[in-house]
């Protein structure tokens, strides 16, 4: 492999995201890639802050200062570690990126997609994702899948939910070539062996 | 007074911004006017868990990641604070705002200041302060009357603060109508007083 490669892993909550992450990296690791596994936010400690303060705090925050601390957090991942890992050849495997910005505060929360996705992109500086795994699943089942998870995110209505999975499938139809859409409502062992299908194939492995 | 009117104090570090912030509000007070007084960030449950992890972060934030957040804060504020306020026909005296972002991370950190100024207004939603009091400070006194202050913005550069007072010197020429320039290395009461001046005139009281 010449250069880096970027995958990220998008989907609605309850799709089996972190899962799927792991075990591809693994996968990939099998394959003799050397393979960098993060997630978005978190994976830097401004992340780390962040996700503390989104996730947990009561405070009832606009859509637009959500989004804005995303794209703050996600400008420090990349220059932080994704565009190093890259540098260094590496896989980077990233659960949530950009697209979970304009699927949720976009789509979901009602900032105007065109404007969120520019300026999310804008903060980026070049990084994005090589190939895109997006994990599609009936809002409904994820989030029975989550019954037990109560965070401020997730105690949000189920009509979001709705706009979240209808928008991250009207960004996948308008980037083909990024994305691969699985059925994450398949038994995890088949959607991971789809993805890793699809990954390879993508990477020239398979 | 028809409406609110919201009035903003800019200025680098040890130009004595939060104590006029203060003394200013008194006086619009005693004029009759019903005062709201807020720093940014600062006023609001996100803005006080953002300043805690921007001043007290070991993390070595880039530029962008920084203006992000402090644009995200800001975006909370206005429409948690400072539009209800204006809505109630208040006058806000607020210490720092979006100037601060183009001068500290545009013109001192090197980000883009057209792209910068640009993005940070397009969070606002058309709240732009009316009136801006910059307390000039040439930077070395500045920095002198902060010697026992020791948090992370404070460490940067010499070269960095001047960078930062000529850009808002600049900002200043670009929008005479909005800024009041006052030499803030006069004694304070004098200041003040310029201060109060300006204001009143302004705001027609005077």
């Amino acid at each position: 492999m010449r250069r880096g490669v970027f995958i990220t892993l998008e989907g609605p909550e309850g799709s089996g995201k972190s899962s799927q992450a792991r075990w591809l990296a693994q996968a990939l690791t099998r394959d003799g890639c050397r393979v960098t596994r993060l997630c978005d936010p978190g994976s830097t400690a401004l992340g780390r802050a962040l996700r503390r303060l989104l996730l947990e705090t009561r405070a009832d925050l606009s859509p637009l200062a959500e989004s804005l601390l995303f794209i703050g957090g996600r400008a420090q991942l990349v220059e932080e570690r994704i565009r190093p890992a890259l540098a260094q050849r590496r896989v980077v495997v990233c659960d949530r990126f950009h697209d979970s910005t304009v699927a949720y505060q976009g789509f979901g929360g009602g900032l105007d997609v065109r404007w969120l996705d520019r300026l999310g992109r804008s903060a980026l500086r070049g990084v994005m994702p090589h190939l895109t795994v997006l994990l599609d699943i009936p809002s409904g089942l994820g989030f029975a899948r989550l019954h037990r998870r109560r965070d401020r995110m997730e105690r949000k209505a189920a009509a979001f939910h709705r706009r979240v999975r209808a928008g991250f499938l009207r960004l996948s139809r308008r980037e083909p070539r990024r994305f691969v859409t699985v059925d994450a409502s398949r038994p995890a062992a088949e959607v991971r062996t789809q993805i890793e299908a699809a990954v390879r194939r993508r990477l020239g492995h398979g």
